[in-house]
């Protein structure tokens, strides 16, 4: 591996515009594997449709597309692996709003999926958007790549959403509320929460690329956990300085709830201070890789630098 | 096809005890795929496996080796899809189970899920056992299975449980509370709800088996819809007639909710009929298939007969 060290990142307007294209690209993408409403007697798919089309970030979806590109994909064939992303993460969100979860009214600044719609609506909304994200995968008739690297797709989205992944993370996050956790206990609970579907959002294009190459994915592997954790201690610092509607969500709701944050457990000057090491890890795991690296190191300098 | 009658099914001793084998070979091989409670900081393991082993009546695994094995697979090979349905199924009642959706304290006569642990650890270990039914299939090692066919095994699995299948079918259930539905709605409903879970039970061997057997693939699913009908019919007669005790849930439960029921429809010797219409259905598509298919035909008057 090369030791020179990055130049510094700035994002620059061609890459805020390109994140927007990643994010239309996803949303129309979104649809057309969605159940359509009208052809249904139930309100099902109208629950999933606005679980998913409510203007979350795409950060999953960003990472699988630039991913994609840096692999040399085109865009139209990382499509159907954005959209899994997406799905499964929507599918988390609905169910984390629950009552009986983190009890939220909020999401984005619009009503969360059991607000709009019903408590037993949200559940199977949530419930068939994590069906249709494996179901995708499955149905992907993409004649470049191999049945096995396929099913190794549906092996990725299902360890990092399941009982070794993001439900772990949900599951370690209900037993943490209210405990004084350590900073390796909070890093655990992230890499299981989110971590693992950010993982998979660069591991599943590498296999549309190229199954073999393991060394990459190990890179890009670590590139993902250390973005992922940067996100979520900015997220973490956001929730203390930001005002309730820049957030769409409550202000202060993680401190009101006595959840475990960054600014918490390091101060607020610590917590920026561990993002910007983040930041620094996640470039330094892409050293020695071109140019066509240039928009994941963007991004991860947009994601520590971002303010809402 | 042939038109040759069939001849009345008895239910032998010799049938009962394969049943049984089935029950208890499923029940192992889902204990190797659950995750192990022992090495896990949170309770999530533990409600999987709670969910999963509580002496549940396996009438999709035992589909499956039936199917399987009318098919000249070896039972070992079949293990990966019994226990894949069988997650999905319990998935499926941990979240049925829920205060928002049927509140249900009891099942098999033992305290549900979210009364064993709490609602928040009940939804988790739901999406969990979900997310790992998908998951076993795509990591089945089978070397006498094309990658193809198990890509095939997961979309199948993803259809018959998501917003076009089992989602969409307790959909329908919830929104047709209180309100009269025909007979064609009735079984619309059932088709989603378990029908189309208990058809993936055969087709899932059948991809084990020969992908391409594509005419005996559509008897199959027609028997599997036939019989998972006659089930519900008997389940509907059973919640009229058995007591409390017998049924490990409240007698009567489906009136007292005024739920859309066969007796509320057809009357109980109606519904009596139409099971036995249901169970011939089943039979005459396997008409002229040999000996091999006895298990499935005895499995059908198993169904149609039980009292429990």
């Amino acid at each position: 591996m090369s030791t020179l060290t990055p130049t510094p990142i700035q994002v620059d307007a061609a890459f805020t515009e390109t994140l927007k294209i990643y994010q239309q690209r996803v949303d129309a993408a979104l649809l057309l594997h969605l159940p359509d409403p009208k052809i249904s007697g139930t309100r099902l798919p109208s629950a999933m449709r606005y679980s998913v089309t409510n203007g979350g970030k795409r950060i999953r979806p960003i990472l699988t597309y630039a991913t994609g590109k840096a692999l040399g994909l085109s865009l139209d064939r990382v499509d159907v692996a954005a959209c899994s992303l997406e799905m499964m993460h929507a599918y988390s969100l609905v169910h984390d709003d629950l009552p009986a979860m983190d009890d939220d009214d909020l999401r984005r600044g619009k009503p969360t999926c059991h607000k709009a719609f019903d408590e037993a609506t949200a559940i199977l909304a949530g419930d068939a958007l994590q069906a249709l994200a494996f179901t995708i995968l499955a149905l992907n008739r993409d004649p470049l790549v191999s049945a096995t690297a396929k099913l190794r797709m549906v092996e990725i989205l299902g360890q990092a959403s399941g009982a070794h992944g993001m439900a772990a993370g949900q599951a370690i996050d209900l037993e943490s509320v209210g405990r004084k956790l350590t900073l390796a206990e909070l890093e655990n609970m992230h890499n299981h929460k989110t971590g693992a579907l950010i993982k998979a959002s660069v591991l599943l294009p590498a296999m549309l690329a190229d199954p073999e190459t393991s060394e990459l994915q190990t890179r890009l592997e670590n590139y993902a956990g250390a973005v992922g954790l940067c996100f979520q201690i900015v997220d973490d610092i956001l929730d203390v300085v930001s005002d309730t509607e820049t957030l769409g969500k409550k202000q202060g709701a993680d401190i009101a709830l006595n959840k475990p944050t960054y600014p918490a457990l390091l101060g607020l000057e610590g917590a920026r201070e561990h993002a910007q090491n983040m930041h620094q890890t996640a470039l330094s795991q892409l050293d020695g890789l071109g140019p066509d690296f240039d928009e994941l190191r963007m991004l991860s300098a947009y994601i520590v630098q971002r303010n809402f």
